[in-house]
């Protein structure tokens, strides 16, 4: 019935001033600011801020900069811990239209120089805890940035090695500046180095579209409450803290600052700060389920957790439960702004404890309401998604408005990430029945043992379940015979003590024989800088 | 500092299907259907639909729409009561691209013949309740839509006026329809006619970002928790329905249905569907107030409620809290999506009560988190802010990403609404030191006595305190000296008996003298087909 020429619904309807604007995260501060000038925004150790102050200090910072020339595809790192001036710099640098590049802390020199010239950074916000690697660093790289240090009081000190320290620097602005933002949404905003287990590390191009969008996701996916007390126990250069920085601000929230994931300052600050909120590894769950019994503090609260990284244990979840934490299993990465998907709650599980709830919540789930595109377990390169049966092996596809514009200066990578119009996540899961995703392995994590296929994950899920294993992980080991075994690597809880063959035989109990380990290494895992366990250094190992 | 050539930020990073999707709410429903499938998506009478149910009708319904040639440009009308069919016309007719037409069903034949026409309706889905009102305006239209019937089982029945009815409709569609939604987020969904209290209905025309831009600000604006139970006592055709159509699928709850806004049935749904949230206008709150003790229902929840349309009055937000209800002042208009501003709960008000809290709460306050580009108070033609001093009238103007893409086929009234680059509400109001907003009124319900300007909403209040008034409306009166003076429409509680003497002295007692009604009048105020009271027709009365 469609009538031929202009529509009218589309003529004499056009954009204008103020019926759209390209979306910002940074207006949500700006909002909060306005609506809740004297609520806290911030605590960190003795200081405070009220929305008021984190507002004006971040208009600061973007006043700052801007009159140093900085502004839309300029570059502004930031070598910070969890800092009231590494939440402002994710307000104040997009303010400017800049894109802020935020480090992982635990990295060498030689790869915060190869990010820094890669993202060709103008400026360099640096804490002086960091001073060590971030000065060996500026001696390797080519480009030269203004460096502003970071004193944190909080923080253990060091060197200063910049023209002026970030107080100073946002002494300078204007805190009526009128801040330019971005002309179009989908302009790039931060920039996040992936972890690079394979090669360089790649640059993570984000848009402002996608940091509106999920810190909105995060929102309504963990049905925030008005004024949540976020404690940031996730490094807030993880995929710019999962949106965090601005999903706290549009629900008025506090943001409560920590330097260190250690169980004693996290229990004092739950108790201390009412925490309701924070986000984490599995690793920070069992760092306050191992706590001994003189680092606890009581609190009367129920704290919820999203936690992701590494599907957590069954006994993990179990455990940490029984302390008074519910915890939501999500699943994202560095290219989709942090978790975009989550292990949203069923009625039917309500009944559920033990380990038949742990099997259900350890699963990745289903899409955040606000990733359109959705996820799907499909064949990689046919597109074709999978059976929903919890059996048949695919990769994790997903499309939405919150994935990056793709890698800096690398087409052949962003294309390859992009093949066939989904954003391929090189996570292999099965998709259950009820539509919930469930990552096996990363393809390199397989064990394939006389020709059957080992989730690593699923024998590491068994060695967790074991009351004396605080950590555990499984790789193949080469086997004359079946090709690959499993090779377990153990840590165990203090004051335990187990033999190989007891390992073996716990396994055996609980797994299919062909999916138990052959051999078991005891002693302290290797990790990444961001907590993730070396498994290529393990494979190095068991090879060896 | 910035570079000269394109910014490696901007360059091989372009928008692809993985990253980019056009926003459209009915994905929302996509969602909660892939992950809530058996949950409970509506209540209506004895029909209950999952969210799998409410999904396939939905899509259903696209498809058999788009069969018969329905997609981008063309109307789809509604004449609808606050059903299933109505809900799933929400998401089924913006699915196919089309627009949808929610007709305010207590309009005449005349008002609705005029809308069809201008609107250009190619389909009318009608329930059978509103019949004769339809026959009568299909007889005035020049279009000619396929007309559907709904008849809903809950309703009075009556004649059937289409080929066929909603059912069969459906019947013909393919639930595995792959519906194309919109391709561009600013396409048109939906059209919206305005009251026309001066001159012909303007028919708003709403795009798909709107939408869901502001359905997602409604769930983190009122901090929806997961699985609220809304009951629909707001008319759907309202501003489609606030965006809660969408709102409730975003939070995985349940729509209630209701056909009619009567105490009896509020209560009893609320104690029988543990109904958890519901909005309407103040007419709502008053009727649940004044309810007879054997209409009332008792229920163990807090009830949160939006309401909107005029300022509540002191006593009304006084009584409504005590039976149960935690009201919320929100504030919008049919061009911004409904409502896009609230009355934000401080901290500082956690001790008020009584008169003290309803001063606060009757504040229109402050633009919702979404609504980016804020709300301010200004001189309308210089767009200059007014003070924020409590004291000093001006416009209400807005921006934002939910605001309307103008008026369907009236460039001259979208110019003059988006005059200077705001949206001009046309509500004339104060601004407070706290940055609330407080509507003082509509320019021409401002009574101008001696010079002074009186809000009428000022007498209305102090006349809405009078414990035997139940409903109160001030205008002005004609006088040879002063011009104007208040004159109040009074309508009493049952059995309450006052004087015209007894209510001006009781408003001598609260208010400044000018300010007080020379006249009282004692009846059942006319009221629009929305609700509102009709104050010209007052105006007329008061002249006469």
């Amino acid at each position: 019935m469609s009538t031929a020429g202009p529509s009218p619904f589309e003529t004499d309807l056009d954009k204008n001033p103020a019926n759209y604007m390209p979306m910002h995260p940074s207006r949500f501060l700006e909002r909060a600011a306005e609506t809740f000038p004297g609520r806290t925004a911030m605590i960190h150790g003795a200081r405070r801020f009220t929305y008021a102050e984190q507002h004006e200090r971040s208009v600061r910072l973007a006043s700052a900069l801007a009159r140093r020339g900085i502004g839309a595809g300029d570059t502004v790192a930031l070598m910070g811990s969890n800092t009231p001036e590494s939440l402002e710099a994710h307000f104040g640098v997009p303010m400017t239209g800049a894109v802020l590049n935020p480090l992982n802390i635990r990295l060498d020199a030689a790869i915060i120089a190869f990010i820094l010239d890669h993202g060709g950074a103008k400026v360099l916000l640096t804490d002086t805890e960091f001073a060590p690697t971030v000065e060996a660093a500026l001696g390797i790289a080519r480009v030269k940035p203004l460096v502003i240090d970071i004193d944190d009081g909080e923080g253990p000190g060091g060197k200063r090695l910049g023209e002026m320290d970030y107080e100073e620097l946002i002494g300078e602005g204007d805190p009526d500046y009128d801040w330019p933002g971005v002309e179009d949404e989908w302009q790039a905003i931060a920039l996040s180095y992936t972890s690079g287990t394979t090669g360089d590390p790649k640059g993570v191009v984000y848009h402002a579209r996608g940091a509106y969008m999920n810190a909105l996701g995060n929102a309504v996916t963990w049905a925030m409450p008005h004024r949540p007390v976020y404690l940031w126990t996730l490094p807030m250069f993880h995929a710019l803290g999962w949106c965090f920085p601005w999903s706290v601000a549009i629900m008025g929230g506090t943001h409560v600052g920590l330097r260190k994931v250690e169980a004693q300052a996290i229990f004092r600050s739950i108790a201390d700060n009412g925490v309701t909120h924070m986000c984490g590894a599995p690793i920070v769950l069992s760092t306050l389920i191992n706590a001994p019994e003189e680092d606890r503090v009581p609190f009367e609260q129920s704290v919820k957790v999203f936690t992701a990284g590494s599907a957590p244990a069954p006994a993990v979840l179990d455990g940490i439960a029984k302390l008074g934490f519910d915890v939501t299993h999500v699943y994202g990465l560095t290219e989709v702004f942090g978790p975009s998907a989550h292990c949203a709650w069923q009625e039917a599980w309500d009944g559920l404890s033990g380990d038949a709830l742990a099997e259900q919540k350890a699963r990745q789930g289903v899409a955040y309401p606000t990733m359109d595109g959705g996820m799907i377990v499909a064949d990689p390169v046919t597109l074709e998604p999978v059976p929903r049966d919890g059996a048949t092996m695919g990769e994790i596809l997903k499309r939405g408005n919150s994935i990056m514009k793709g890698y800096l200066k690398n087409p052949k990578a962003t294309d390859a990430a992009f093949a066939g119009g989904w954003f391929h996540t090189g996570d292999l899961a099965v998709w259950h029945p009820d539509g919930y995703v469930q990552i096996r392995d990363r393809s390199k994590d397989i064990i394939i043992s006389g020709g059957e296929n080992i989730s690593s994950i699923e024998v590491e899920a068994a060695l967790y379940a074991h009351p004396d294993i605080a950590e555990a992980a499984v790789v193949a080991k080469p086997h004359e015979r079946w090709e690959e075994t499993p090779c377990a690597f153990v840590g165990l809880r203090p004051g335990a003590a187990l033999t190989e063959a007891e390992v073996i035989e716990w396994c055996r109990s609980r797994l299919a024989h062909y999916k138990c380990p052959t051999a078991v290494v005891f002693g302290e895992l290797p990790k990444t800088s961001t907590g993730k366990i070396q498994k290529f250094r393990l494979r190095e190992q068991a090879a060896g």
